[in-house]
């Protein structure tokens, strides 16, 4: 880190070469995404501030237990999408403009996100059953995170072939990190895949499986690292 | 791109001309902006977060045909609210500076992004229904949606027609995407006036002929393009 | 405007008076209460969108005509908090830092202006009733807003009394432009207390009465503005 | 103040170690987490929005006094809330970036302030009622903000002990406020975590206790900064 010698605006000399203009319509697409995002992941609240507090003899712990679907797919949900949303932030912070091709990829994955809440309060309601299953409620879910997963993978793939979008000097990170970045795209897009079939015949298993993707999420991240170093 | 000479702060030497309270003052509304439109946009899944999932022998699948109308409205508007956050974006990036009248417009424009949610709702649930149509709700959904566009084409035309408010070098590019972007304008705001009053009396068709726009808006984004390079 | 030599960075040697760390700071803080206020006007549009569109014969023009209390009120906030987070803005981009009385008096603004969708959607529904009135609701609503005015003024009060706060040369501006804002802050909190007691005898008036603050708002600003060419 | 001389870019040189990217990262999960405490934040008001206007001979001074226990609920949770947030806001302006640890924790904090709504809602409807208690909910109310103290914590705990994520002259300014800062989250963890006992055997003095921590916040604040010229 410090062998960098400290050029000052060593980050703006880059950016000098595209007009302030581009750099201002970037940069405000980048935090409307980081904007849409954050209220995404917070409407995933929406289904559980409905749940009503004990009553009569009730304590709240059994409310939590009646729920605990409810409450597991919010977190599970509320990660997922922090995990993605930071796999999105590397490939944009890669980036000093857009394509339409971009654009577009962008304006479907933060679909796919805002729609997520909806899968999510329904999983977790079939969740709190424990007869859940086979209904598709598990498939949906999953498969959404799946979508979401896929667009984010294919907006890097996009990244990495067009060099004219990316800042100088990242074209070589970017080409270290590509085996880890594009493992870590096909990981997750088959995990999704995967646990949906899953949750169909078994949908007591299935979040547990997903849990276990943050230590390869975590894996995945360390090679990367070790392989940029190298570099 | 790379003939232009990397003057280092191109951006920042025009800014100084307003001072950096103007610059402050312009970022914040500029900023606040965006996060009401990231706001009223993801609002538009609130109608959608209540449907129920599957009951009984009912799959998922079922739930979303019979909610197909609510989520076709819930994309649609997602769609037309970021290609119109985009213009509204490109014009705003052009300025350096608000009037008052820019100021007022934008409260107006504000206002019927984050009405639009409503609107969507009844259409969402009206569109689930076969035999909708002929109660208005069409029109007004369709009418709000001209009445966004008809409001950002007046803060392009108010823009374009002071040059005091442009960030200097861009009354020229301006000029030259002018012809692109007024009938730009012109074709969503008559679109969608025409296909609410095609709502009304064939309700089906009238979301296919708005999907029908984002091609449209390709074309002209390209020819404006074009006008901007040969300038 | 042109007058004024582009002296790079103009807007950065005074902020290099402070620390970076407490630019940043109070950065996050004025962009925090954007974003809380950004959130605050939209939830307006919550108690809207439960509304059911239009069932059997009715039409939407009915919904809208039986609701139009509802959808007046959430015009009505949504413009009287957009200006007075635009004399919010006025202050704190005055401002280079923050003081604890600052700090606090902005979070029981913000608390206000979050507190007021609940005011908003009771006078709203109160406002659909023709025979409202008297039950303290239109109180309630025009007395948060007496609120939310008043904190903003002591907000401004404070910034004014207190020179070490203020961007080195801000101080002569504010002092010029103290006459008129001091007259906005006081039209604005009596006027709010006035509409409260009146829309407890003539709830039909009150509305009205608001909606001139407009261009009460506007004359005052232009005097202002006047007050500060002349400085 | 003025005895710092005004090096131009004081913020910049330090930054400039870092690179450009790294800077993007950093500032991007920043605004990130602001985004979704401003969210989470405002979503504290949805159990007030819901309650119904004055009906019949009813007042909204009834309806307010009815309501009172969830009004107190959510002044208290937005106040706690913004208080912890500043907290969050000083550890993280004086870090240059961050690495999983502080990911990882950043991520469970804000789960918990998400999650937090939901707690105040049921606690908020509980304290409406005179003979609430012993069912757990003001436990988990108050344990959650436990939790969120805690975790806040832990974050600045691991900051002050990994000098390379700290900003160049920020590790002694932090080492001095370390007492203070450490004093306050003990204070802060230990008193929620015994209101939340109190709250089950005396629910009506729960509250109270808590708004007791905002002086005794205000305190601990005046020592750190003493603490901070005095290095």
């Amino acid at each position: 880190m410090s062998s960098q010698p400290p050029t000052p605006a060593s980050g703006h000399a880059s950016s000098a070469e595209i007009s302030a203009r581009e750099r201002r319509s970037f940069d405000r697409l980048v935090n409307f995404t980081d904007a849409v995002v954050a209220i995404g992941i917070t409407l995933q609240l929406l289904p559980l501030i409905d749940i009503d507090g004990p009553t009569g003899d009730e304590t709240v712990w059994q409310v939590i237990s009646t729920n605990s679907g409810q409450i597991t797919a919010f977190v599970l949900s509320f990660v997922v999408v922090i995990l993605m949303w930071r796999n999105h932030n590397a490939v944009f912070n890669s980036l000093r403009r857009t394509d339409g091709i971009i654009f577009r990829l962008n304006v479907l994955w933060l679909i796919l996100v805002v729609f997520l809440p909806w899968p999510t309060a329904m999983y977790g309601t079939a969740s709190n059953d424990v007869v859940a299953g086979a209904d598709g409620v598990g498939l949906l879910y999953w498969w959404t995170l799946a979508a979401i997963s896929g667009v984010g993978s294919l907006i890097a793939v996009h990244a990495r072939r067009t060099p004219t979008l990316l800042e100088p000097g990242e074209a070589e990170i970017v080409e270290a990190t590509h085996v880890a970045n594009r493992w870590r795209g096909i990981i997750f897009f088959s995990a999704f895949i995967l646990i949906g079939v899953v949750s169909e015949f078994a949908p007591g298993i299935a979040p547990f499986l997903a849990f276990g993707l943050i230590p390869a999420d975590i894996i995945v991240s360390r090679s990367g690292k070790k392989a940029k170093e190298q570099a």
